[in-house]
């Protein structure tokens, strides 16, 4: 049985409140699609909504009402081997990369089953007093905020397969804008703590809190624009090898890039494509869908480079916390400056564990652990992340050549 | 334009019942799925029912509306690229692999295309005088149960990729039965005339008939049974690489083929998922879902070999026809020995031009040429074949490791 | 014990004047390579020339001596392992892929192996009675010139991939020549009998002679030219879709073929790697280096179309042998039009089995039967096929997307 | 032109020492191989003998005679195409797959090459007072021995493709030794420094020297061993996926590791594949070829970690040099114990850039900045390592799926 011990956990309501919350975001997310568009799978990295809607209602099941809920029944038994994502110690499950061929339970099972999840927890979380339940209620919620971003970044690349280039939510042009100047505010460094510690809901590849070492920096105040990014293009970045990874180039030149995920040129103008229908890009919102490679050998050639996650975690730490979110429904970076949201940011650091590092024991300690190789940390957080997901330690963390997220990076420098 | 000469053109009132029909058998077909099923794509060779109910549509949209319905309007121009399948002068086409990701236009909007082309090629067909008109209905017609054939076999392959293993329509339980002996019967051969010739549809490639010679030969009067082919793997004929082609023991490894498709053993007995739900195989149905590679192995096991076509041809040219054919809704062959239909039988001959075969010009030409090379005959017709395609000269053809098809094989020998 | 039955066996002397004459030529194939050269295979349908010198002994050793000379000791046991190719009926045998992997034993032991069978074999030919090993001996020896011809085909594949583009062979140009009138010859077909019979040497998949019936048809009177391919390229042949089959454009994009194997452009002039070296294209020599599905498309844009491997018999049977072979030493086909030789032709025919073919039993059963399937037939001989290959009823074979080997093409065309 | 700015050059006589002491290194390693074996190339990660034999002169050719010897004239200006490895500042180059088709120039040709450009820097070093030059040319020795390890590395992994698994020199039997304790040693850590600083001899990515902070921590005193490795094997380590990366079960299911690489198991003896012949795995040797998802794996059953690169550096700064090093001859792990050598150790590091890195202007920077992602740091040398190589700060990278490299583990653990 999974062992959780947070810090300290979560009062029965805000669990409760967090939770009637959740799922009705999830609902609300799910609301324009068609069954047939709740199917599709572009890749395996990908996933269908469908299945998004199904694996975290059983993320509740599996690790909360089956340990926790007394006499609970799965409407269907077998859901478990089909709604397992990756947790091994969960028992055996279905391939990731056809998720997208099961068309039965249909969208409307999926969604009994979801309501029959949310009674049997609304039910439990009333009656009991077990911390862990609070607690894994807590960490069930977090875990469908990540599914609900990645519904959304998952049917923005489905669509884009579709020739029709469909939109997900209304069309809502964005206007020409002004250039912003780009300036960097600089930190002195010095043996610094990061890490998550204390109060409020964290990972466990959060923490420890530890010390690091960091020499004096700068960071910039906002993030890398298109307009700086179609200088780059103009430079000729993308032909320029001596900017790239090695590795970075072989990937270039095998998927032909030459621009962002999702960009075009037509008549001179650069387009995007985006959940709000394609529209021309704008030049003052951050740059998004590049992937590591690319944003860095961006970094390289404006002189810079990408910040640590140490030196992006000191630099944001006391910023309070708004911009653009998943809840502000513009689903798509917005010029104009915002202190949080709009984009990812890729770092220049690995996902490694923390000193000191213990995944909890059981299968939830696959959530994060198991991944700690050959990936990227991200900071900060995207339009398409829920505000609760923002904070100053949280590590997001994707493969340098993944771009389907709302990716995009922010320069530093050494003084 | 197409150019479509025909010996003999249909009647417009054969047309017009034809096409009713066929339509409405499709719609028939469609009835059982949900949304979410018509969008399963399997696999590159297989397409989701959503894209068979469109394209067909398309096929009479394409090559009678548009050139012969004045005044004919689309309901979406877009259609044609996203539903033409592999007509290279009929424009550019949305890439076959994909088909599965586009889940707009939905159900309900392809449902409503259909009814759209319904009408306006009813109201040509009751006014025009033009006998292409009515040939190329025809002919549409007949394209279009060849997509009824492959709705129900692509529906059974995407089917066996859900663990839940559906059923497509209600389980219908074969009992068991008796052997039946295997006879063959003598065909004195010489020089004899095949193809098709004179009244009644068939597609260009079954033409021009000719004449060929053949040597006296025994074929079988029924095909090889299940109860047979568990003889062979029970002989070890999986393993036993002098039986197979090079090319063929090659994809068996790749594969690990060591069953038909389908197929797995359970407690010593084999069973067999078909679209009538998994049931223990039945000893005395035709076998099916077996590649050329193993259908040509057996028969080096069994002592004989594949029929050529031509032979085939000359053995069932007097045959009535009847049997178990797609009408019938068994949609799995069943035992008891029908003189036509259950599976599609593979012979020896590839895929080639007859002498003096011309296909007709314009976009329909490229029905059948464009495929001749590395594909195999197979004759007959299956399950999930309409009776109205049954006809001793009908060239189906598929490549030699394919095997979602209703495909099995009947004996020949040399006298 | 592999069974072979020629209608006639040859006589001693005959295979004792083969024998040495077949061996001899090897070396001298082998004389202007070093180890290095020797070493190289640049795919997995090439093997190494030392490969190639050690196969061709071992398949004397295997299905002669050790069967037939009575206590005949390997220089090696494990050669058998690292130097049978296919047969299965043989034993195991080391993964074709890596070949070139085997840098031991080296070019010396492999040239002591060579002499060792060379002895063994040449005291079992003059002391043998039994009409098999002569037999087996010839056919030994045809299995090693169709080695010779590989030999020097996989090294001008290997050596294409230096950058230094190096000559096998003394640089011999080929002036500029004069256009040759392209004239097709009437032949009136009927029931004809083709494949062998009778005297001389032949392989299994020659026979049996069987009847088959031609319509009147002609063909050309010299293979296609590279002038006429220039025009096929220049009127846009490569990017016309509609010429192509559907599987060899697909091939044609992958590859990015725009002009045959080893071509490339230079100054407007079209140059072409050879075996003498790299030199302009003479316009008047036969195309050569095509795939089937390239030859399929030009008939089809030239007007006319293969031959059949039965009217490309009926015309040559009769034709002197006398051209440009591989003792000639050019290594490339010759303007002027030789009656044979400079390229092999590719047929519309599948490479099937003759009715009743039936292949030896044994090993030497697998010679050619396993291999019918997906192939296409070629007839004639190139500039690198041996003399005493040249016979009309020769069936080469070879995928249809192949192009390293010596092949062109001839015109046919109904009456 | 490159830019080298040692913090102090080296002397003449030292550059000139070094270099004649590595250029004669190289021939020995050579000297057992016949021209086939320089010719072997078994994967893209590795490369043919002989193309190590040239490289590593066109190194010097290119960055210090081409522009600081006059008059100096490559004996083929086309080696600079066929011999550059990565640097793209130094113009074009062949593909790297392809190296093993190189056969033209030979051996006797590439160690004419040698001798020519041996001769030139000769006289130059002489000469010359530009302290570029004798910095490029420790560089260059530096790099050569980097090649001497890959070239007897890349060797053992050819030789294994080979059925007679030949050895490069003769056979040493390793007896039966006695289990050796396993003990940690405790480090208090803090603010240390680590990264190359001072005189001798360092590679651009081993600073600049920076500051880091360390929490106390164990590190073991000597390797794993195999005799621990396969209590790992026994006790189900290799299909215990919960021990494992989800990246690293992937490979491990792909590539079916059940064991080290080139090692099998006969009469239930576990032996390995080695330079010196195929020999019993001596249990108190340290283990090699694991990649790092394995030791990564390993670390985690046994209850321990991979240390930090800097907790490898901080352990290993002040231990004397001396152990089981490529000149002594081994040229595999031996049990007893070494203080340096026998393997490289995975450390958890990713191989990024240290704090305030700066790649030197021109080719020369290439060396490796450019391969900063996805790779892991290995510290300190193995038995096919140069003793010069030997020193704390020098970080080794390879990717966490590679085995052929002499590769093990060293455990630690948190206090």
């Amino acid at each position: 049985m999974p062992q959780l011990k947070p810090a300290a956990p979560p009062s029965r309501s805000h669990a409760q409140d967090l939770f009637a919350q959740t799922r009705a975001m999830t609902a609300r997310l799910a609301q324009p699609l068609a069954p047939e568009d709740m199917m599709l799978q572009s890749m395996e990295d990908a996933s269908p909504a469908k299945w998004h809607l199904a694996h975290t209602t059983w993320f509740f099941e599996e690790f909360i009402l089956k340990p926790h809920a007394q006499g609970y029944r799965s409407p269907d038994e077998r859901f478990a081997f089909l709604f397992n994502s990756y947790y091994v110690q969960a028992g055996p499950r279905h391939a990731r990369a056809r998720r997208g061929l099961v068309s039965r339970p249909g969208v409307r099972a999926v969604l009994d089953y979801r309501a029959h999840v949310d009674e049997a927890l609304g039910t439990l979380l009333e009656h009991s007093d077990n911390p862990d339940v609070a607690a894994l209620a807590e960490l069930g919620c977090h875990h469908e905020m990540q599914h609900q971003e990645l519904l959304v970044t998952d049917l923005l690349h489905a669509f884009s397969y579709n020739p029709l280039l469909p939109a997900y939510r209304d069309p809502e042009p964005v206007g020409v804008t002004e250039e912003r100047p780009l300036r960097f505010a600089r930190h002195e460094g010095g043996l610094v703590e990061v890490g998550h510690e204390g109060g409020g809901f964290s990972y466990d590849c959060e923490g420890p809190r530890h010390r690091v070492w960091l020499d004096p920096y700068e960071i910039a105040e906002r993030p890398v624009t298109n307009r700086e990014w179609i200088a780059f293009m103009e430079a000729g970045g993308y032909g320029e090898q001596t900017l790239w990874l090695m590795e970075g180039w072989a990937v270039r030149e095998r998927e032909r890039w030459d621009a962002p995920l999702y960009w075009w040129q037509q008549d001179d103008v650069w387009w995007t494509y985006t959940l709000r229908e394609p529209q021309p890009v704008n030049l003052d919102a951050p740059v998004c869908h590049v992937s590591y490679y690319e944003a860095e050998a961006f970094a390289r050639w404006a002189g810079g480079r990408l910040p640590s996650e140490a030196e992006w975690e000191v630099a944001f730490r006391d910023r309070p916390i708004a911009g653009n979110f998943l809840e502000q429904g513009a689903l798509r970076p917005l010029p104009g400056g915002s202190p949080w949201g709009d984009v990812w940011e890729w770092t220049a650091s690995s996902f490694s564990p923390y000193p000191g590092f213990r995944p909890p024991e059981g299968a939830i300690g696959e959530y994060n652990g198991k991944f700690m190789v050959n990936q990227h940390v991200l900071r900060g957080g995207s339009c398409a992340t829920p505000a609760a997901q923002m904070r100053p330690t949280y590590r997001n963390f994707f493969y340098p050549h993944q771009r389907w997220q709302m990716m995009g990076l922010r320069l530093a420098r050494d003084v």
